[in-house]
């Protein structure tokens, strides 16, 4: 099949790239399930985008936001997933993922592989509209699932309700009407009792 | 939360579809791994398409293919995934579906729903460019697992050559260049003895 290198080039990564349905996170499946991987929850942040791009505050070309939402996490191949509420790795996360999407993409032709450099930065920094709604998504999908849960992801891993609280922050920034479902979300919890207030410790 | 109905009914639709993470395919992951479910199959085949979309020989809006791909086997929550070569399934696969559908995307407010059965009518029935993309990819992405595992999905269900070519078939109204590479792939599998044709029956 020597006839199309490029060809070629492009399907070991998207072989490469199955390895994401390995790649554990923390929150678990809906009815108390499994652990979610990285392809499940990408998936399920492009279909949770389409279904809510109506509470997004800016104007938004839904199509890059899904694809933001599908790569956003695909380096992690070769980084691992970061909890959200990991400090310890929080702090070398940037270090490591700028190592793993130079691996990855780099088996791209080489202006897919500049594209997805920026698109991957731009999902982390957070510049453009897409990458704002996407992020609102990151959060706002794993809060449904523990909702679903009864927050057996915040308990299991002793998450205190200002963490959480302050991780949505970002969400407002995107759309006004999720954050405030969050904020809502997060205050239910509390009162049930599935997640504790600093103060409440010990 | 009863300020936003209309999102509380949302969100029962996006906890509701967790559940492809649950529907388990025949193909296997890449390394000889475990089955595959729809949520990942769906993500892979979205991501193919960003990565392929050069090799489609119509106009296509890449954001519409995506959408296409992620949501084409949803309905499988309810009616149950189909092996693309289970003869006697395949003949009520159409009225299994009708039915999902119509469960499925009735979760979502109106006007969604009516969008949601025009995206998946028009995946199965191939009307649209997207859609003639969408199932290339529904093709070529199992076919290449499938490669890398060295056709043990087709071994194990006694597979003919000729069943796969004619699955594939429908790639060529959409790329004349994944369809040549899917033929020879093919080709290349019944060479190294891992997919038998008619003719070796026996």
């Amino acid at each position: 099949m020597s006839d199309n290198a490029r060809l070629e080039q492009q399907i070991a990564y998207i072989l490469q790239i199955d390895q994401a349905k390995n790649v554990l996170r923390q929150t678990h499946l809906t009815g108390h399930g499994r652990r979610e991987n990285v392809a499940e929850h990408s998936w399920h942040m492009a279909m949770m985008a389409y279904i809510l791009k109506e509470y997004c505050d800016e104007p938004i070309d839904i199509g890059k936001v899904m694809l933001l939402c599908l790569l956003h996490d695909v380096v992690e191949i070769f980084s691992g997933d970061t909890y959200a509420y990991d400090t310890e790795n929080l702090k070398t996360q940037k270090a490591r993922e700028d190592l793993a999407k130079e691996q990855l993409f780099s088996m791209l032709p080489a202006e897919q592989k500049a594209e997805m450099i920026a698109l991957f930065d731009d999902f982390n920094e957070g510049n453009s509209a897409e990458a704002r709604f996407a992020k609102a998504m990151d959060n706002f999908q794993p809060l449904l699932l523990n909702y679903s849960n009864h927050g057996m992801d915040w308990k299991d891993r002793d998450i205190f309700a200002e963490q959480v609280f302050q991780r949505h922050e970002a969400t407002k920034f995107s759309s006004q009407e999720l954050y405030d479902y969050s904020v809502r979300l997060i205050a239910e919890h509390i009162e049930l009792g599935n997640l504790r207030r600093y103060s409440e410790n010990g």
